[in-house]
């Protein structure tokens, strides 16, 4: 994986009583490329156009176009190593996706993130609900994906 | 891949025109194990709880899990090889994603799917809009992962 992450410095863990709504998160970049959309293709989502650009050109996409779900998994890399870095984790429990425009092998993606939502749990003290919009975006400033989470967070001990 | 498609028989294409509200498709099955779990995490997804049966033990989901991004893949797999045999392949713009629990090793994957509703576009005769409901269940119908899908199908020519 190319992640332009710096994995030197420890990055600072988060719970959810250090968060705001308004807080903003940038991730490392990553470079996408034709091998890569074609290997999580015969993987996952073996379609012509996410399989071969000779293929792709007479399809919908006009071209190689990644699978959103190659997408979505790169946006997650991102936010695990760079992103986000939340104590205990990112664990989501879902949340509204969509795809504004093909993701393609010369783009270089980096994920902007901002806390919608912060609701602490009423029945478990140990944890709360985040609401997070995360827009994967290539070098140009397109926005190749939204996905609006809803985040479990830990909370402080004590 | 351990899928169980039958590769041999040419499935029908369907169109727009060729669905109703209501219509349902079964996929066939995935069956998940520790390394597919382990390998997509480390590329996608590297957290403790979706690398190591050891690690994962302390952490909110008490053992191994699959990444939530590793179960909206092998379902596209399904969908795509077995699920949903749309002309011009199955092409999403988003929707809505919940993973209801945790997708494990031991788990064996299939999709159902039921159309909700079939809306034809006005400003493109060549194709319309479906909105797709899928659940991802394992060997015990337990359900891992629900996904409302908005679908670009293409309408018979002529």
């Amino acid at each position: 994986m190319s992640d332009t992450t710096g994995n030197a410095t420890p990055r600072p863990t988060l719970y959810l009583d250090d968060l705001s709504i308004g807080d903003r998160f940038s991730s490392a970049e990553h470079a996408l490329d034709e091998q890569q959309i074609m290997a999580f293709a015969q993987q996952f989502d073996p379609q012509p156009f996410h399989l071969s650009e000779s293929a792709a050109k007479s399809t919908m996409f006009a071209g190689l176009a990644a699978s959103g779900w190659h997408t979505a998994a790169i946006t997650m890399r991102l936010l695990v190593t760079s992103g986000m870095p939340l104590q205990g984790g990112i664990i989501g429990s879902g949340g509204e996706i969509s795809w504004p425009q093909p993701t393609r092998a010369s783009d270089i993606l980096h994920v902007e993130s901002e806390i919608l939502e912060i609701t602490p749990s009423r029945s478990r003290p140990d944890r709360g609900m985040v609401k997070l919009r995360s827009e994967t975006r290539n070098q140009h400033g397109e926005l190749l994906q939204l996905f609006v989470s809803k985040l479990v967070v830990s909370r402080k001990p004590g």
